[in-house]
């Protein structure tokens, strides 16, 4: 064909080549398999909806981002650009018949069309778990037990969840009587890790108008360091007296968490109160997760959430509060490619063992051998050329095959194949009845 | 917020509740499983590309049934139909690197803007693996081994794999003299189970112009009946004298998987040779693959695909032959609602285990347990909320939990808790320590 196609991607969008899409699945059976070991149920809702579902009755800053378009129906569409909306949507349909509480799981694909960065795509995966239909704080606690576990079993062992919880600083500008000011000083405050307090305490005199004394006030509560019940109790301290209700509650909440989750087992320094954080501006109202790599903390949160007092109120009258949280899969696989994350091994093969092709004649047998070893649970290519013995190793290489299986006509004459790490570069030989085992001894040993 | 907006979603699409997806999950990691231990290694591509690298330069039967707009770049862009094409512009990137064979799975939703029916949705999910790069049998047959294992892993018995080469009719037009007739020819015989012979006999005469005795050759092919050895055999003597050398290959390689599939321990009765199927007309030149489940065969082929000669002919100059099958995801699960299969158990949670909830104070001491028990790799979900016992047992009833534990004061007291099992009603007392074992000895006789 003369008038070929350009082979390309749109410019935000990737593909996914096995080297990365091995550890994209394995960080979602491993989300899918916490999640799960904790009842949230898995759901799915179409990539498509009305433009209106997706985006209320528009005019917010989601209008400028979403693909939108007229279907062959002239139905205004768009693509979700998050699991939230649709989750949203899908839960004033389906909760009436379910009841409460509703503890789901979603993963998949959302689509944004912006400005395309580093790390920064206009397809990618979410990957979310909420707990609806309830304001107890059981809830609240176990989104964070959920992230503790995810990140251990992503074989992550220096982490932080940092939590805190909105009712705090909302009862403190309550209590020093600016309650309103609640979204400018917010604003103000999540920059005060980039441009330091006193850019911070100038612009929340200016912007919101505090008195010195005021701001003063909002930063103690925000800048408090020290242990866990440190925190919480310089927290209380900066009311006159004891806190009001919101705050109160803000803090018990808090208390409860961290005393549960140290019962529970989770070791302290995972569960880090931070009073700074704050997690946008409207959406949540109680307690707030973010999730910090050691290792790498300035790739940012790869997993925030919170609670909010309301979900679907766009669509059903029934109050749905709730409290969830959002894995950043593509965050976290470039933070696991620049951490060298043993997962990312460079393998573009899911399979441990290539069966080398000597003649067309044994192929019954290659496959005979190879079923028994798949039903062991060890996965085993079979070669599907008889070419020279050089060629196939070089493809065993390249791939990242751990182990090649010999078997030519010597090897069918005495019934002995051999086994060959293709690390070790070493051969050792097995009776044919015997190859499984001994390939489960040499993975074992290789653990 | 009076304004509320009607929650649906558009024609054709369908959310997936937990009774549902939690099927889906079971059926899309058992096709994960079997595909990767055959070799293949899973790849994604974005769901949006340009439309002109999906459609080509237009003017096929996709183009009516795409969705395609201009994004707000105005680019003409599109949602992917199938997922061959991606994977065709993939391969065209993507092989010169890796080199051949490369082997790949890939599955996810695809969208087609047609009549909405039963069982037949707007977004739909496939499910496909391919081998490409080689015309080796050994890979067409691998291909019916992983059908093979496919169905065994999703728990079916009865099914049958029906498999034709398209080399023996073509062999066979072309040794009549009448090989420019093959895709009128084609579109009659896909017609043979539906409207009979005797109006394929006419069609073929009327439509194509082949002589009576014509026809009746293409018909003594098609409807060849018998063991598959006593079907190859009547196919070699629709020739006059030895097969030509398109035949001969086609006769060729359908031995060769029959021998092998028998060899590596496939029962003789899931591998039937049906020389009728033609399974659309212009993509596949060789092998072809149809699934049929034995209980439901009229919801029609639930796995199919075949040998094509050139993947990514519109993008590259590199020849890139192959052979695949691709999973029909939604109309496996319509036919598993249908047969009653086991694993649509109307089930909503994931979970196994429910922890009811007495009091708050406990709540570190359940996650506790929890955490032990979830660590053995069993599920539990911590009931969030202190109601009455009633409650709680409904909402475990209606989920499906099969066991709940049951602590409160005096359980604690004296460290003895409750296992009850949901559906037979009985309690059984633990220590605290022994819960684990408790359960693992009531699942496992449970089976």
């Amino acid at each position: 064909m003369a008038d070929r196609i350009e082979p390309r991607t749109l410019q935000g969008f990737r593909d996914y080549p096995p080297a990365l899409m091995i550890p994209r699945e394995r960080v979602l059976q491993t989300a899918r398999e916490v999640y799960r070991s904790y009842g949230f149920a898995p759901i799915d809702t179409p990539a498509l909806e009305y433009a209106e579902v997706l985006l209320g009755k528009g005019g917010g800053e989601n209008d400028r981002i979403v693909y939108r378009f007229l279907d062959n129906g002239e139905r205004d569409v768009a693509l979700r650009f998050d699991l939230t909306v649709p989750f949203a949507r899908f839960s004033a349909q389906y909760v009436p018949q379910v009841g409460t509480p509703f503890k789901r799981y979603a993963m998949g694909p959302v689509w944004r069309g912006e400005r395309p960065a580093a790390g920064r795509y206009r397809e990618f995966w979410q990957c979310d778990c909420d707990t609806i239909g309830t304001t107890s704080n059981a809830s609240d606690i176990e989104i964070a037990l959920v992230i503790n576990d995810l990140f251990t079993q992503l074989n992550f062992t220096n982490f932080q969840i940092r939590i805190n919880n909105r009712l705090l600083l909302n009862g403190l500008l309550e209590a020093i009587g600016i309650a309103e000011k609640a979204v400018p000083v917010l604003r103000s405050l999540d920059k005060l890790l980039k441009a330091g307090r006193e850019k911070v305490l100038a612009e929340m005199q200016s912007e919101s108008g505090l008195s010195a004394e005021q701001a003063e006030r909002v930063l103690l509560l925000a800048e408090a360091r020290g242990t866990n019940d440190e925190i919480l109790n310089i927290a209380e301290k900066t009311f006159d007296g004891p806190p009001n209700e919101k705050a109160a509650e803000g803090l018990r909440r808090l208390r409860e968490l961290v005393a549960v989750c140290r019962t529970a087992g989770v070791p302290d320094e995972r569960i880090r109160i931070d009073l700074s954080i704050a997690r946008g501006l409207d959406y949540y109202t109680g307690t707030i997760y973010e999730t910090f790599l050691g290792d790498l903390p300035g790739i940012g949160s790869v997993c925030s959430g919170g609670r909010y007092d309301n979900l679907a109120s766009l669509y059903t009258n029934q109050v749905l509060p709730g409290v969830g949280a959002s894995l950043g899969v593509d965050r976290l696989l470039a933070a696991m490619e620049e951490l060298k994350h043993p997962w990312l091994t460079g393998r573009t093969t899911p399979a441990e063992v290539i069966m080398l092709n000597f003649d067309a004649a044994y192929l019954g047998q290659y496959q005979k051998v190879a079923r028994e070893l798949r039903a062991a649970g060890i996965a085993v290519e079979v070669y599907p050329e008889v070419k020279r013995l050089k060629a196939q190793f070089e493809y065993a290489d390249k791939r990242g095959f751990r182990f090649a299986l010999i078997a030519g006509a010597d090897e069918f004459s005495k019934g002995i194949w051999k086994v060959k790490d293709m690390q070790k570069r070493e051969e050792i030989e097995a009776k044919v009845e015997d190859v499984l085992t001994t390939l489960q001894g040499l993975m074992e040993s290789g653990k």
